[in-house]
């Protein structure tokens, strides 16, 4: 069954989004008959990666469709419940890479929703009208603020451990103690606690903001929404621009966007992504405003964005993604040219912000990543940033004998250095030249100059460069080698080296908590027919090994 | 079969110690047939756990028994390899148990020669004088300064990924990025090289130091060692204290030293650790210097860091370590005015430095932590730091009916406020009051004052306060609830909720790379017969799952 990660308001079947001038309604009423995989009853607000993907195209399009809303009210749409977590039942039966890719993508959303707060004036209230638990709390969890109703039944919850021998790993625990600084004591009971903690404990833990009793709920929650959206930069009077359905074919071994070609190379284990620059770019503001999705920089972003999650979901087995280019690079550079001369416009910030959430996308996807730089490609500035979080690069010296192209060119634009940064929030290239202070200057000065494979070699900034006698068979050699290695060996790698240098919440997130959780999805006391997972709900209790580890 | 970490350098199989003015070498040497485990062979300078355990020991001695030293060269005794690294026979037939925690160990080891280079004084220079491949270019890793032979066949490597489908998960894979700071796409290349880097390659992508032809060799390592040794700020003319072996009685379910008792509990699945306060002190520094190892502080820190070992190694299935204490608060509390008022003194130093790293060996335990103040109970100062280690303490509150004891008390004193850092690098008040700075500046006052259990727990400094109504039924169920919990969720649980705030290069460690580890040692594509791990020697090439997840 292939996930697809495209939908939009008309077709939710889990959310409702109502906007109300400076304010939208998100409310989470999930299908319990709606689940992803056939035989799941998605009951009391709990989801699968469906009613995720939902979420994620709520949020995105609160962004570019409605520039007005300042504060996102998440609530829930049943009595009692404000969302039950990840579904036990879809989540037992998922394959391992199943788990910890949906793990990786409600972690990838909540994210989101902390990236419009802090860059996009868009602030997220949590009103949790009703018990949230695991997951559920975990979605309050990256909301600004957290509203708990007082009506002595609704709690938060992290009930994981005892309840299910695995972790809070959607950011839970990490933002309990990083982003909310419980004590670590308490952290632990709480986390101990299958029932949670409601009303004034909940409040004395900082595990919520507020407490309100039912009686001046929607009064109150109103006003927060009000107060939360009062500090927001976001534009008065702005249009926003609608995102429609990407145009996209997916064949057996293809896959094909205006601006995006996906070959897939099953033998080689191999996804080759070809992006194509700019064709045409409208001259001003007013023409980005104008074209909207069409412009090409957020055009090939949604397709480039969308493919990486098919792969991550849906080709497991393609170990490595290839990135190649084609286009003009003057292009490229113009439209980067446009992204920055109009950077205070909301439009552009969001399609900046939007291209550094595909990025770090990319930089998380568990696939080894290798760029060609080629006669014909175009790779500069926005493109560039598919190099430098590729794993290797390559580039091609000289020309190709029987081709009338020029030689490959690598150009930096401003927006390398600073517009895209990674999860532990340096730019890539500060993070690759975090021990060449003077390397890191030296390519600022190259900012704009069309660089050839010896001068980007002597930069650092590819791995390796080939002319046409060894092209081909160094190329075909680093892809096979790939090929050949444990694909967990490589996934373990590539997650510690291509994050050095600071840490942040986000990396702990990615780094710990998920290597951890990963761990315990694969160990038996979790993946056992005994194990508390496999046995909730039936009545029957777990069993476990008592090894410690 | 019972794994002892006591030992001393006669009884060496793997290591030579030889101190020579302000130079000590430590020549690796690995016996064949030495291993830990019998039937394997730990051929070309491998090693298993029994031969870091000598490195721990030796790397430990240097810093009580020679004061002198301010170099340590690290070489080998063998022709043409330096060490190979973890010996694979022995990883590939332990148990996930066993590599975890003897990855664990060594990670310890080698982070312990950087402690004792940045704040002892004892810097560390390794003298690869061979090939130093995996395990043993991570230990040179941990050197300040890695020398290569140019011999044109001595090469540093890290083969993990290529040779074993495993990750080089002793520190390499983080020292590479972030304290060697090498580019990631050469770092990328360099762990996917089987081979390694030699001679200029390996100065030019930052792998080591210098290289040096063998007709310069020694002459140059005794330069270097010289050179890096004029910066220390040791004595000059010190007697160092010998540390003579433990006095220590191991029985079935009972370990029994001069100021430790462990009780084991294998029914309830509790280690539990009474303390025993001291009974004498000396009145100064020269008082000190002359009881040497009967120093109170460092006595029970050399217990408490055997028991703890011990523990972790031997006693997989006792899931909670118990800390109590016993003795008089007031005479802890003039140990800690020693250690404060002597601090300058370079064995003091040593004393703090190294409770600091057994406090960091506790909070780095996979073992649900749980301290109990009650009457009679002596955590101050020292102490106190257990309680903040614990995952929760609880504390007795007035006294016990037909007992004449007062009321429990925890007392606060200055060196609970930095001497002993998280790997975090702040303290453990500071990381539990993290979002709490005004409690922190409340508990600085509070030195130096007993504090009764409502006083404790109203300054957050421990979890719960119950009164002998309460107190048994409450901390019984606390015990039998964790002990009934999946012992895998507990270790990540704990392992994310014990660090909150910073991270450094050390946190990453443990965090990041070793969850990795661990998740790919627990996969089948390193665990199952048609693994590379298990497949190494044999000839015949490994069979991966090639699902990327």
């Amino acid at each position: 069954m292939r996930i697809d990660f495209a939908t939009e308001p008309a077709r939710y079947r889990h959310w409702r989004l109502k906007c109300e001038g400076p304010l939208a309604w998100l409310t989470l009423d999930v299908d319990p008959s709606g689940g992803l995989f056939p035989g799941t009853e998605l009951k009391l607000n709990s989801y699968d990666l469906g009613v995720d993907i939902e979420l994620a195209d709520a949020v995105q399009r609160l962004r570019f469709e409605h520039p007005e809303v300042r504060c996102v009210v998440i609530r829930s749409g049943k009595d009692n419940v404000f969302c039950a977590g990840a579904n036990i039942g879809a989540l037992a039966q998922a394959s391992h890479g199943h788990k910890v890719n949906f793990c990786k993508f409600t972690n990838e959303t909540r994210l989101a929703l902390e990236d419009a707060s802090e860059h996009s004036g868009q602030r997220y209230l949590a009103a949790v009208n009703g018990t949230a638990a695991g997951g559920g709390y975990e979605l309050a969890l990256a909301g600004d603020w957290i509203m708990l109703i007082d009506d002595r039944r609704s709690a938060v919850a992290l009930p994981e451990v005892p309840l299910l021998g695995v972790l809070p790993g959607t950011g839970g625990l990490t933002r309990v103690t990083d982003k909310r600084r419980v004590r670590r004591d308490l952290a632990d009971m709480f986390c101990a606690t299958e029932e949670g903690a409601r009303g004034r404990r909940a409040l004395d833990w900082r595990l919520v903001d507020e407490v309100v009793p039912p009686s001046s709920w929607e009064e109150k929650l109103r006003e927060r929404a009000l107060a939360l959206a009062a500090g927001s930069d976001r534009p008065a009077d702005a249009t926003g621009i609608a995102l429609p359905p990407l145009d996209r074919q997916i064949e057996a071994d293809r896959i094909t966007y205006p601006h995006l070609r996906v070959a897939l190379d099953r033998e080689r284990r191999i996804a080759e992504i070809m992006v194509l620059g700019p064709s045409e770019l409208p001259a001003d503001l007013a023409g980005i405003h104008s074209v909207g999705t069409d412009f090409w920089p957020l055009a090939m972003a949604r397709e480039l964005d969308d493919a990486i999650l098919h792969l991550r979901l849906n080709e497991p087995e393609l170990g490595i993604i290839l990135f190649r280019s084609e286009g003009d690079p003057a292009a490229v550079l113009a439209a980067d040219a446009l992204l920055e001369t109009h950077a205070d416009d909301w439009l552009v910030r969001e399609i900046r912000l939007y291209l550094k959430r595909v990025f770090k996308r990319i930089d998380l996807t568990a696939r080894s990543l290798f760029a060609l730089i080629e006669p014909g490609s175009c790779f500069a500035g926005v493109l560039a940033e598919l190099v430098f979080a590729a794993d290797r690069t390559f580039m091609f010296s000289g020309t190709r004998s029987g081709e009338n192209r020029g030689p490959a060119t690598l150009i930096l634009s401003s927006l390398n250095f600073g517009a895209y940064p990674m999860s532990n929030g340096l730019s890539r290239l500060e993070t690759r030249f975090l021990g060449e202070p003077d390397t890191l200057e030296q390519t600022q000065k190259a900012i704009c100059k069309p660089l050839d494979a010896e001068a980007a070699a002597e930069l650092g900034l590819v791995t390796a460069a080939y002319d046409e006698v060894d092209w081909d068979e160094e190329v075909r050699l680093a892809l096979e080698e790939r090929a050949s290695f444990s694909p967990d060996a490589l996934t373990g790698l590539e997650a510690n080296l291509r994050f050095a240098g600071p840490e942040t919440m986000e990396t702990k997130i990615f780094g710990r908590l998920t290597a951890w959780q990963n761990w315990i999805f694969s160990r038996p006391n979790a993946a056992a027919e005994t194990s508390a997972l496999k046995r909730y709900g039936s009545g029957l209790r777990p069993s476990f090994d008592p090894e410690r580890t």
